[in-house]
């Protein structure tokens, strides 16, 4: 990706926004200032990546930073939610700075809040700014990827989409929420609402429909748990037979009651095809004319699933700057810029 | 892909010509003038296309259809140069209608031909038209494809990919000067230029390496045969043990000695793991951080390359209209537009 002379501001230093410091520091991208919470308040962005120091550092003063710096997008790692993510970027909008989030709902904000995201483009029209959701997923495993494939088909009559993530080294607070507990735990968890799933489906999913130029009638998200046949040691979590390994989650878009999306995530611990039916990576079956169907496996990386939205994040920065104004989605910006064009243009 | 109330003149009625009139027709895409050669002329588009009659029909006459009607983009078929095709669409271009074309060499012409490319941007900018070129390979395959993925990577140290083609079932005439001959007369058609082999390979690597940022030291093109051990009979070739199944292409694009992106073609006769140490189907190796592979595997259809190429035209016509003026890269355009956006504005 080609990004060059852009100047960011980071909002959120936790987990997610101290690696995409990491990321834009070893790209070289000028990260202008950063904006955390308490706990990082004073501490130098570079040492806080685990770099060398950098001579930015981490405030909590929005307005100063306003004041005191130039910006040409902020990348914004403050949570999930469209609302409580736009009251943070709302004042960088608002100073005429484009946003970049990697917060869920951003992902395609039009059907679930239209008239939120209403007010989001209203505002980012009248500033100047573009303001654009990516990730993995939403952003890119389950919609941006499928769009780019579909783009040769004549005609598409079905997508289906799998991805089994192995999660025998990933997030331990949620690794040790979610497995090795007994079925009826898990069961109350999830209905409580103290054991959290993966939300994001609707989002790709209507970024699927709407490329298709389908009205779905209906999307129904279901779960399932996988209950361990055998022990499973993980590097946060230890799975006892007859404890949660892993479960699915299945989102269905259905036209005319044809089932005609299909979403399923399956989190797992050391994901095993003869026990559990499902092994590591991801595959979209996509039926038409032509049909196809990708597989995708990823080498086994710590974290791989965060470190890859950090990096749909930084490499959406340059897109968002150059894009027009307005709520966006991630289909709406240019796969990458040709860096060849612009010397011809000179 | 959503294309709604676009109007579209078709220039080339050859086989893919034709398959384009097909697929608009089919999407409900008002062509509204086809220009074509002598053969053609007089015909009706939609009888052309295997469809029922529409009342558009073939004529040669450019400077007519200029006066008559009005269109929102040219889907260009007429050739493969980057000169040969500008002489056909530049004027379209100087009426202001953006053009897409399938010539390969407009698929990242700005390396081998910089004067060529900027008199063609300065043109489609004076008149504030779009003109790019799109298509399976260069297009698809093994540019947009593979840069569509690496938004993913932190780091991209190698990209190889690899597209193995059955030719079991497609272009008899390619096919019939390609496989079953004796290695001699293979060699000497190659040399002689009368046996075409793919061309292509400069414009995907030169799109990669751009987005990469890499500056390519040089690009290495190479070609071997493959002679069949086994008798295999094809829809319109023979293949007789020792004579031609297939060859392999390799592009290598080196920096600092290194081949950093490596590009295989391999077309071959029903493609046989054993023998040939292939397999029909697509690999992209993508080495860094993290590294993943993406397999593809095309259900087998008739012409899959060409309807393929087509479908990449036809999908690309409404982001050309929507993009910036310019020679553009089909990486410049938007992945596809979310409607439910255009609804937001309104």
């Amino acid at each position: 990706m080609c990004i060059v002379g852009i100047k960011v501001i980071q909002q959120g230093v936790g987990y997610l926004g101290k690696k995409a410091i990491e990321l834009m520091l070893r790209k070289n991208i000028e990260v202008v200032a950063a904006i955390g919470h308490q706990s990082h308040i004073g501490e130098d962005i570079g040492k806080l990546a685990g770099l060398g120091e950098v001579g930015v550092k981490v405030t909590n003063d929005v307005q100063k930073v306003l004041e005191n710096v130039k910006a040409d997008v902020v990348s914004n790692c403050t949570g999930t939610t469209l609302l409580g993510v736009y009251e943070h970027i709302k004042p960088f909008i608002e100073a005429g700075i484009n946003v970049v989030t990697m917060a869920e709902e951003f992902g395609y904000p039009w059907y679930r809040a239209p008239k939120l995201s209403k007010e989001i483009h209203t505002n980012a029209k009248a500033n100047n700014v573009t303001v654009v959701g990516t990730g993995l997923n939403p952003g890119f495993s389950w919609d941006f990827i499928p769009i780019a494939y579909i783009s040769a088909c004549w005609r598409v009559d079905k997508i289906k989409a799998r991805r089994v993530t192995d999660w025998s080294k990933t997030s331990p607070r949620r690794a040790l929420l979610r497995f090795g507990k007994k079925p009826e735990e898990f069961r109350k968890g999830v209905v409580e609402g103290k054991i959290p799933l993966h939300t994001g489906f609707y989002e790709c999913m209507h970024l699927l429909a709407d490329s298709l130029n389908w009205k779905l009638d209906k999307i129904v998200v279901t779960w399932e748990m996988a209950v361990s046949k055998s022990f499973r040691e993980a590097e946060f979590v230890t799975v006892q037979p007859g404890t949660t390994v892993g479960f699915k989650q299945v989102a269905t878009g259905i036209v005319g009651g044809e089932a005609r999306i299909v979403l399923e995530l399956c989190p797992f611990v050391h994901p095993n095809l003869d026990e559990d039916g499902v092994e590591s990576g991801e595959t979209i079956w996509i039926e038409g004319e032509p049909s196809f169907t990708i597989t995708t496996k990823w080498a086994p990386v710590e974290d791989g699933t965060p470190l890859c939205t950090v990096a749909r994040l930084v490499n959406t920065l340059q897109s968002a700057i150059e894009a027009e104004s307005g709520l966006l989605a991630v289909t709406d910006l240019p796969l990458t810029k040709t860096v060849r064009i612009r010397e011809v243009v000179k």
